[in-house]
């Protein structure tokens, strides 16, 4: 069976587990504080070129949103996202269990546009009844976004712009950060994120971890007393370790991007067979995700040979469905695929 | 530096490194439906002798607390815990985080008196004012405590009586189960626990696991849609492998009971040596966890040489001080403590 | 100045303050449990026409639909309302206060179209991702809506069967209730909504009470301890007698509905005199709301005679202004803007 | 039948009925902007001797300190209260409600001693292990608290000088404010609460009012955009008339600390009966509340001629039961229960 389910399918990158073999028996302090924890942190400062960061390692990604945008919010504020944003659609409503809502834009190709954003925030400060409203306190964004897409570094900037003169942090979810940063479409390095962006988090658990999320607040600006926070939403791991070396991992040899590299190899090629094949795109992906517009009848009579996931209902007879590549695709697969779809 | 710190400095114990190892590239759905997490369940249930149970994995212990009381909770009901108790003190609030008030009875040695517990029911529901009080809706202790004692059978029994006659769901936070099971003063089985409890978690972490606490309901009585529950809380990993592996390979040839029973072997050591060198116990802990008085100058000393951690002000010059053994603690660092403290 | 701000401008119907003043002596018990609460709930009782309904009192509208939504969604489920909704506009977060997601429905004209709704449930029910995603719990119209639209009984009833089909309450927020069962439009009784809802509110604020909600559950489904509830959210009034004796009062002699009429009556004047005088509706309101779509530098100018509130902004030069009526409007107020209007 | 069971059992003082009268058809804006409003706040700062203050006006009082308490703690704080605080026992838990931990000392007659705050904040501090605890970030105290008794002007600014040394804030919960500053043992004034707090709130509801709370901010420190967070808690009142005509005439020639006066006045001609009864005291309480040691047989009978309250039990035989006078407790009430007690 060929999988194109997810970026999350297999395990760790071997170098990982290598490590965590070799450092098993080393007596660690927990909660974060042990020294594979502090190395990764230092090497993902030097990655994103700045000394005045704060970083902290969680285990998962809608943890980290939660977490990142409660203890960001003020009391009376909300959040800012797209319709298609993670935190509005499969995260189980975490972030209104925090209490907060999630104020939605409709978002073009799985992307904030900085006009609608800058109406969105004109009209509510304009509005008499204003008090009666969720403040915005906070805007974030997926960087590559749900459907795949990315942001140009002219795009954010002109995010970054309206965020800053609101005096409104914006937060990046990159939850598949590295795969953004592969791109052939990209024009941003790690080093982009640190100055276009208040916080935003790299990804492990989708780009070669067991699990784990980096965030990193760029300006000194992680709100105090965090460890505290943590704990109290139940996710402060107590063998840190396992964070903090993986991140060491990823971040020594520059794994992350390499790994990141791959995926998007695969994906392109992937994307040559569907374009071969004349499969219709939802919308061009520039990233480790495809999606396509397919027909229910194709759609059984493949997933007996390819695990691929159901996105959502286009129409009565056809679905949009994903796939997708990662660090371990193996380029056999791809190949694979290509016979599958021949013999429809 | 020898290290009595805590139950959770190591990894994980090697058997579950290998079998990480051995499965890293099988492709596997996440959101703990894979082979591993549903065979670790099967086990799990074989293990406490019932078909009727739910079993669900987890990956730390706050957490773990946090998802089963506030899902099992109605809206106007707290947890009633004794006041040494792992959510009563070190979890950071997480339980108020999820809206819900724990209602302290004075624990003795850090366990709960069955009669403690009944005339605090009594007294409630005696009350005229009780519906402007939070409604006592579930009884939590933990076995062992927080201070190293366990529970006897005919006391858990007492204690689930109670519960049962006012209809109050037992929970039992088993962070470190197996050494409780292990201990040479238990008359309990894992089977035990089965009978005597709604539900109850088995620690992974302080035993063995990188992470990962493996949540038992009795009776069938999880709570509806407890997936979407635990993804609300930003729980779910990703990755649900990590958790399926590691307690698929505890639960295989009674892995879990084997290495629990080291660590208290080890204590037992230990506190012979303790008890040769006259040191003074807070009380008499039957489990890996040893409580001293000790003169807060001697602590300095011995920190230099030792890890082991501050628990509580005794008076101005005394400290109690928590010695921890684990599943990966060595003969010779018992040994070896023996000659420091001779040194003294 | 003439005031067609909102339907909460004026105090209370002069029959309330006269028995808050005969009854203001008598020593009465707090928190709702007094004889003035029993007998007003007794009276709504008979009003809906049915035995088997819990009746409560409370003091706010945001806050009742807060308390109501909260306490009978389950852990995992949100709220379905259109976008105009109250609760999705200016509660200011109350829903999300309490943990729960609100999911938006485009509405018409500010209702919930029966068709919308049967789409968003079938697709839920169908999505594969579901688990992920939050539960929809609770279905929430407003009658009359947010812009004065109401329901036709058969619009209503085809609500109802798909909540039924699906075991999802509908919950109806009656803040201005009188006034949409008063509309010339209005197909429908009291009675109709205790047949048609699994519970509602009875709003007395915006119709002739110094403050107070009558929250009706159909069917004897009032969560438990709902006293305790109400509590926990700071929302139990002390002196209950301030609720009870206002909604007696308003369930004597039928004055809720001879009040609500009146309030209609003068809207329909009002109504009158602005299609005379050729404005433009946002929209037809049967209701005591009037939406117009104003220049900016009329408003400006009329807005030195007559108070009206802005609602929402409708291009660069143009405003959408609400006009209301109430119980209270006197019809020489209603012949005044006549005169101001024909000024302009 | 004579009623001794709370102050809460009659309606309001007929003055405050006057004004509503009086100013019932005045066209007001909503949410507590109203000339009224304004004009009470004025009063009341001026009461309180400084222009530095913030006022807001709310309706209940559990609503009060859980939306002062949670607005005004951090993420990872909590509030400290003794035992016997209103917050800690009946509040059905609207403190945890809103997230927090209430941090329990024991306390002395229902206070707080300085010298206990002091060791909990030292202990806290101190403590090695504090991330993985609540930190203390507001000091919460009743005056005059739930047993009646008061803080003398050196005990608050000992408990002040705490707050102060470490930046923790400190609330006052004044629910019946107006009888502790009328007490005979009281050695201050309404001004000296402004110094000696960072926020406490006069209570209405149990002193002559409807219903109704000014929270009084003593540094100007209310926190931003209050009003949208109290909305969020469903508190935000429509017609804030009905607070502002209240404590604007509470607060106009002295007529709050007039009727408050009058309870104590009662409260110690009850007392003298009870003495020259034998009755037995639980403490020495001078306000308005009497808590006395009752046999239940002897309350039984009682209560068929006398509302009185079931404190809390005190052995098998015995139950501390609650009397209690208020503004509107006439001297004719009390003869008579001499008569009533005469006959036992």
């Amino acid at each position: 069976m060929l999988n194109f389910e997810s970026d999350y399918t297999t395990g760790a990158h071997p170098e990982i587990l290598k490590r965590l073999n070799e450092t098993n028996f080393e007596a660690l302090s927990g909660y974060c504080v042990d020294k594979y924890c502090k190395s990764a942190k230092e090497k993902i400062k030097k990655a994103i070129g700045t000394r005045n960061a704060d970083v902290e390692l969680l285990v998962g990604g809608t943890q980290t949103n939660a977490i990142v945008i409660s203890t960001m919010l003020k009391d009376y504020e909300g959040v800012i996202a797209v319709d298609s944003g993670h935190i509005s659609t499969h995260e189980a409503g975490a972030i209104e269990y925090s209490g907060h809502k999630i104020l939605n834009i409709k978002g073009k190709d799985g992307k904030l546009d900085a006009k609608d954003l800058k109406e969105y925030l004109a009209t509510f400060f304009a509005d008499d009844n204003r008090e009666h409203m969720v403040y915005p306190g906070m805007v974030y964004i997926s960087h590559p976004t749900e459907l795949g897409s990315i942001y140009k570094k002219q795009e954010l900037k002109n995010i970054y712009n309206i965020c800053k003169s609101y005096k409104i942090p914006l937060f990046i979810d990159g939850a598949r950060l590295g795969y953004g940063l592969m791109s052939k479409e990209s024009d941003m390095t790690l080093k982009d994120f640190a100055k276009l962006a208040d916080v935003f988090y790299i990804g492990g658990t989708k780009v070669g971890a067991l699990c784990g999320e980096a965030v990193v607040w760029t300006k000194n600006n992680k709100p105090k007393n965090f460890v505290t926070s943590i704990k109290r939403r139940g996710a402060l791991l107590a063998k840190g370790r396992l964070l903090g070396v993986q991140f060491d991992t990823l971040f020594t040899d520059n794994l992350y991007l390499k790994i990141s590299k791959h995926a998007i190899d695969m994906a392109e090629k992937l994307k040559k067979i569907f374009k071969e094949k004349k499969y219709k795109f939802l919308m061009d992906s520039p990233t480790n995700q495809i999606f396509l517009i397919m027909d229910n009848t194709l759609i059984k009579k493949l997933q007996k040979k390819v695990a691929f996931r159901f996105w959502s209902k286009y129409d009565d007879k056809h679905s949009v469905m994903r796939f997708v590549t990662s660090w371990s695709t193996r380029e056999a697969e791809v190949e694979e695929i290509k016979e599958v779809l021949t013999a429809k």
